[in-house]
């Protein structure tokens, strides 16, 4: 069994990040999780309850959190963050925020290549103000996909995103529905069901059962409406199966969610769909609620999570912001780093 | 109030039509309905509760099933039907019984068309037997809408799912995904914004609150994920609330859904959304099962909807098919004719 801490990065100190880490340690939700941050952000954190007193411990190592007393928040601080980020507004871009998002990210990467962690799980950051840093990435997973190829080839990456019925991944992501569509190859599509297949399987399922989403209405009805389905969708599959993979479809994009969908009383057909789209995968996933959804990265050489939200920067700072999805992706990592649930 | 009847067409003969319409009646689920069918289909379909029986009274007219004793089920049977359905097996394309389907449809809107009965509910037909028959259309909605246009202009419709949560118009709906893309446009979006106002109107809502879904990952991001909000959607959302409908958006695809949805403890914030494409209003309204589910039919001159499944060749005959989105579709339709509740 692993017990190696989960570092948990502050994300943009003028988003609901920080305050959210306090109330998931609060809560008791973060035992043995580390986090990588500025100590004023976070004291500024843990003064939104005044009445709860969080104490931060500043620490050299990971390792070092061991040794603390419980009730406490470890706090590693990378060098060379900017100062005076706890005097920045809530709320606002600012580059120097976004400068010390992305040195919580590399030095937590850089101890989890190490073997000094057990994963990360990363708190929102705010896309324009890491470009304001002069950040050339457009999100968490780009900048984790370039730091985890130490300078060789990026590994190729697929974010699932997951709740309590429903695990979904997605083959294209960022990107317009245009450019989705012909991003859409036979490669990419059977790349996704090997990551999906790998990723369950370390995940503690036995034999994955993947359902595979059509692009088109009623999986293009036999070319009717569209032959993706046809030409890249069904023979992608059928050299899955080839391979030993358990995947079926493509389906109707409009019932498989549904026949995926783990519920009391209503047991999913499937323990992941591969979906074509963002919208076709998020949207079902985020139906019922976004506070239960968790991202996971599939495919790095490390456990990566993060909650299904951002920055909300309109309600940061007012101590306001629900931690449930930090909670669900601490929940996530632990199982998929193979440590015990806290 | 509306005291006309309802009119419920029997769908394909070899689906589950006459007997999801046989449980309705049997449960009470249809009082104040008139069957458009065949006698002998009826039959078949009633013998397969023998213990229950359910008398079949064949009128004349939709006014004649007022003076009929409760318990019955009324049914008009239109000329010219083909001879022999109730012998051709469940569960197997017929030509003979897409052209019965068809008659039944033909028979059901010029009633309706003539003020005899407050509106349309249909049960499932076959496609393709459709067409075997030589009838030139691939679905209830083309057919409704030329029948409705009495030889002229078609009326513009749109498809609405609806369940007890969630309201979802299309802007597009049988077509590849590449092709709903390039069928998007700014009268499309706008017609759709009216056909929708105009229909919750009806529908009993006073100030209906629509909510608009873009077609790109979080709404096209300000142009970087495509420029369909900002060419099309934006333009036809403000052109409509020039006209004082109460639109907004567009919204991101992935979480327009669940800001709608209309639950215990989570009140929607839209009355219906609009979305893009089949698949992204399809698969929230599909999501908690597709038995809630009803399909209305916008923009007709009469009330149509129908159960939001197809004839189920599957498991037809057999007794088990679920009645409940045929109810959910006959409560539906008494509503939007103003008839009283059953």
């Amino acid at each position: 069994m692993n017990t190696s801490p989960l570092l948990i990065t502050m994300g943009d100190a003028a988003g609901i990040g920080p305050e959210i880490i306090v109330r998931a340690f609060s809560a008791g939700r973060a035992a043995g999780c580390v986090v990588v941050g500025d100590l004023a952000v976070m004291r500024r954190a843990t003064a939104l309850w005044p009445d709860r007193p969080l104490p931060l411990a500043l620490i050299d190592t990971p390792g070092d959190a061991a040794s603390l007393p419980p009730g406490c928040l470890p706090l590693l601080q990378p060098a060379r963050l900017p100062g005076g980020l706890a005097e920045l507004p809530f709320g606002r871009i600012d580059g120097r925020n976004g400068a010390a998002a992305a040195l919580c990210i590399e030095q937590a990467v850089a101890w989890v290549l190490a073997g000094a962690a057990a994963g990360v799980v990363t708190a929102p950051l705010h896309k324009e103000a890491l470009a304001s840093a002069g950040v050339d990435f457009p999100g968490h997973t780009e900048m984790l996909q370039a730091l985890a190829a130490r300078g060789g080839e990026p590994p190729p990456v697929r974010m699932m995103l997951a709740n309590d019925q429903l695990r979904v991944v997605l083959v294209t992501i960022h990107m317009s529905l245009r450019r989705a569509i012909d991003a859409l190859s036979f490669d990419a599509v059977l790349q996704t069901l090997r990551i999906t297949h790998r990723a369950l399987l370390a995940f503690g399922i036995a034999a994955p059962r993947l359902g595979v989403a059509g692009l088109n209405p009623h999986a293009g009805e036999g070319g009717l409406f569209g032959d993706e389905e046809l030409q890249i969708i069904a023979p992608a599959v059928a050299a899955a199966c080839a391979e030993g993979i358990d995947a079926r479809g493509p389906f109707a994009p409009d019932t498989v969610f549904m026949r995926a969908r783990d519920a009391m009383g209503h047991p999913g057909e499937f323990d992941a769909v591969v979906a074509m789209t963002h919208d076709h995968g998020l949207i079902p996933v985020k139906y019922l609620g976004v506070e239960q959804g968790v991202n996971v990265t599939l495919g790095l050489p490390f456990v990566r999570t993060s909650p299904d939200h951002g920055t909300a920067f309109d309600i940061a700072g007012r101590g306001v912001a629900d931690e449930a999805s930090l909670v669900a992706a601490l929940r996530m990592a632990r199982r998929l780093a193979g440590l015990p649930p806290s």
